[in-house]
């Protein structure tokens, strides 16, 4: 049900997410994940240096995204950079993504010590992004303001992807987002 | 040199902020503080709970600023509520505060645990932000997207504030900072 890709990595990330739904994120083990995936516990350990990076192991591509789309974007408005970098973050959540998100968001919102380590990495992608803002030329405090937002619209639309009863692909829900922040904070007609 | 309050909560926390830069964090007991305050172990746990709290007992407070402006205020334009909003959390540092503050944030940066704690902190304003325009009348997403704006431009400002060589007061730092990120996702002309 939340399986979402083949591969022994994303068989153990299916396995520990299962795992973690039915039984409790604290009460599940390493080897319990192993078993369930059909792999030795030394096989987990080549993919994820402990349980919770079975849920937090995409963090890395996913800061790639952000900041490549930055990197290599011939445009040259800050905005246009940012809105480009959230439009490359959606290769990350692929439609037959949607039923593992869901899940995945429900057990680390469950768990407050995970709830914090999913807020660390928005803080984490929000300076990376800012850092290569910078490096395209964009002055402080543009690109922190620019590199924090990016990351507000990001979570406000993954929220909003997630949601029973939303059906629009993430991409939509990006840019929506985005032009919905940018009303909020145009000036008053 | 750091102290910028009388009293003995506010002697407590300078005592425990010299301690903290002259031998480290880590390093420093509960009962070096008191005695540096001149008071007893008892009396700075009738202030805080641990030494980590003498570094972050006044967020209540500046989340009462954030949120009590907010619900106070006559203005029924969402951004207008959380210009209020800023507004009123500069009262939480008045210029005499500067030199902690800057000490302050020296200790929780060098520190990764305390540094966490600190953006988990700004996590919670914006929570708690969102949650005060909601009941405003702000819709979602709307809501959501400015509290967590206006804690970008608190943060940003309050970086601006303490760096070597500026001598703004935080509230003109305030005002310019949410012009700027105004300005950063404005329709380019």
């Amino acid at each position: 049900m939340t399986r979402w890709a083949p591969g022994a990595r994303e068989r153990l990330q299916a396995a520990a997410l299962d795992l973690f739904v039915e039984q409790g994120y604290d009460e599940t083990t390493v080897s319990q994940i192993a078993a369930r995936a059909g792999v030795t516990d030394r096989t987990f350990f080549r993919h994820f240096a402990d349980k919770r990076e079975s849920l937090f192991a995409g963090s890395d591509r996913l800061v790639d995204l952000f900041t490549g789309a930055v990197e290599r974007s011939t445009a040259h408005d800050p905005l246009d950079l940012a809105s480009e970098a959230l439009a490359a973050s959606a290769e990350f959540f692929p439609p037959e993504r949607l039923a593992w998100s869901r899940t995945r968001t429900a057990v680390v919102l469950a768990n407050p010590a995970l709830a914090e380590r999913e807020q660390l990495k928005m803080v984490t992608i929000a300076q990376a992004l800012a850092r290569s803002l910078r490096e395209r030329g964009v002055p402080e405090p543009a690109a922190t303001l620019l590199g924090r937002s990016t990351v507000t619209v990001f979570q406000v639309a993954f929220d909003r992807w997630i949601s029973e009863g939303e059906d629009r692909p993430v991409l939509d829900l990006l840019q929506d987002t985005l032009s919905q922040l940018r009303t909020t904070l145009a000036p008053s007609a």
